[in-house]
């Protein structure tokens, strides 16, 4: 069967590196666990400091709950059919959740201790958010909410997502730029309430290093990165911590085409566009301690339920037989590690996740 | 948070038709359970009388042999990888593994028991397989195996999975038409072994009326269908006995946009090209007992890892309102499914999987 091996010394390098841009930049640190979803590896954080995390959903801001973890942001607009995990929740831990309409506010009216919860705001990325140039629907929270004694506001939520989808890094610093405008200019405008400031996609945080007026900061990729946020600059190749230990199945020489047994349950169905094809996983080379690039790019090229296919395989046809290892680096990290509901460390120790 | 819904008499008349199709053309049925992954789905199959199944994986295989199952076929080329698990599951089951290649055959050479297998043909899919116009090659998997006296040759194993990039009926009537030709070819040519021709995708399973020289059918998908296979015409909307239920948490009305709670780790990133847009749910209408066709059509545009997007939906902003449910049917339902981990009836019945 198909393992996610985790490399932790890659990871502590990542989670290192990235509390430190924190620390030079005086800018709070609250990692995003969505990526590992695991208590083993959130606990690794906390030797550079981490006190606060941010997760994407309720269940998974318990299962950290439950592992010790006292403040914890559920980074999704807050809808009512979570109260009932909310009230359970808000026992055990400093919860803080996003609010991005006004009509998301009556739901929290008889929660009975205080919630803080941040405004999420849209510096154009398009996807959820109060838009930056709308300060009356801000105002408008902001005035409703303060009718509840126990919703306490905090301040101002920003995922430049956007960041993702840009073709070059002049056009990743013109988001940014915006983005800290935007965020700075509503930080001054409603300096009355004293507005904390979080901020940050991993693409962002990993390359960027001027982050004006933002007080926190809440990457989760680069925790352990993968093929796009190479593809982004964000990371270097030898940076990305994980990869797929995939064995083969099939060898059709005529084609120079290779079977490994990893597919779409496995990598996820995300792709990558390398030279105009898209792919799911980059090939490298297993070393005693981790593994290191082949030197010449070999790509996963197509994958269905649970079967893989490298294409074009060339030499590589006439190297591997039925029953090998190869190792794949994801294009999306996240939605591989939620896949694989755990890791396998390169010396052989399992690692558990919430899925496990 | 969001539910796979499953409406039971749905899936019935899909398995009803298509064990009726099977008994109308005289073909043993042998539904491939990587679909649904659920003990209690495939025990509904026993009604049409179904005796035997088929499996993508060997853990799947030990799950469906824990549930009683007597007769698996693992649909997945051998590899030595799997041997243990082969091991022990001969132990409780009648086993069957797929082979393409005489490189797997010496890991087989001192298993205890016998173990049939089927050589996977290739007749045009490009996957796996030994390719239909290569008889040397499966006549020299047939000697070699005929060495080792627990290694049974049963016959021919064909997914014709391209039958799924078809851009018209005439292509995937081409599609199959070559595929009965070359399954008869074989079973001719290598007759002297008396082999089974084993064989069947959802669309071409769907579509299609002649089987020419095939004995026994191993489509899977049909149980539920989904939007592909709409897309392909194997099946209409309403057939679909699945759907995704998520819960609105977001409203943009400046942008008709709705944010609802329902992503890649739920969906899966598989996405369908509708008037050349990635879509990846069409909405559906809830009902008492099932859900019907909204009349106009509405999609799921984007989605990320917790948060589903419906971009342009007109109307539909002003008619729901956050903490309301949408219901969507999937784009792929074998992944979701494996996403989702467990189905929800229409009557509120929780149904496991594999994974649950």
């Amino acid at each position: 069967m198909p393992k996610l091996l985790l490399d932790k010394e890659k990871c502590l390098r990542n989670i290192e590196k990235m509390a430190g841009k924190a620390k030079r930049n005086s800018l709070s640190f609250r990692p995003h666990c969505k990526t590992h979803q695991s208590a083993e590896i959130a606990n690794w954080f906390r030797d550079f400091g981490v006190e606060s995390i941010t997760v994407s959903s309720f269940p998974m801001a318990r299962y950290f709950a439950d592992a010790g973890w006292k403040d914890i942001l559920v980074a999704f607009p807050f809808q009512p059919g979570e109260l009932e995990n909310l009230l359970q929740l808000m026992e055990f831990c400093k919860l803080s959740i996003l609010v991005d309409s006004p009509a998301a506010l009556p739901f929290l009216n008889h929660i009975p201790a205080l919630i803080s919860f941040y405004i999420d705001i849209d510096t154009a990325y398009g996807r959820t958010g109060v838009k930056a140039e709308n300060p009356d629907l801000i105002e408008q929270i902001i005035v409703k909410a303060s009718a509840n004694p126990h919703l306490e506001f905090r301040g101002f939520y920003c995922h430049a997502g956007h960041s993702y989808k840009a073709g070059s890094q002049k056009e990743a610093d013109d988001i940014h730029h915006k983005a800290l405008r935007d965020l700075g200019g509503l930080k001054k405008q409603f300096g009355l309430y004293a507005p904390k400031v979080l901020y940050g996609d991993t693409p962002s945080c990993s390359t960027q290093e001027d982050f004006g007026e933002i007080d926190e900061i809440t990457p989760g990729n680069f925790v352990f990165y993968d093929l796009i946020q190479h593809a982004l600059g964000a990371c270097a190749l030898e940076e990305i911590a994980v990869a797929m230990e995939c064995p083969v199945a099939g060898r059709y020489p005529a084609d120079e085409r290779i079977l490994i047994h990893g597919g779409a349950v496995h990598f996820s169905k995300e792709s990558l566009l390398v030279n105009g094809a898209a792919i799911f996983g980059q090939l490298v080379q297993r070393t005693d301690q981790t593994w290191t690039n082949t030197g010449e790019e070999k790509y996963l090229t197509s994958i269905s339920q649970e079967h893989g296919i490298m294409e074009q395989c060339g030499d590589l046809i006439r190297e591997v037989n039925i029953g090998e290892k190869l190792l794949f680096l994801p294009v999306h990290s996240c939605l591989t590690a939620n896949l694989m509901r755990e890791y396998l460390s390169v010396d052989g120790i399992r690692i558990a996740t919430l899925n496990s």
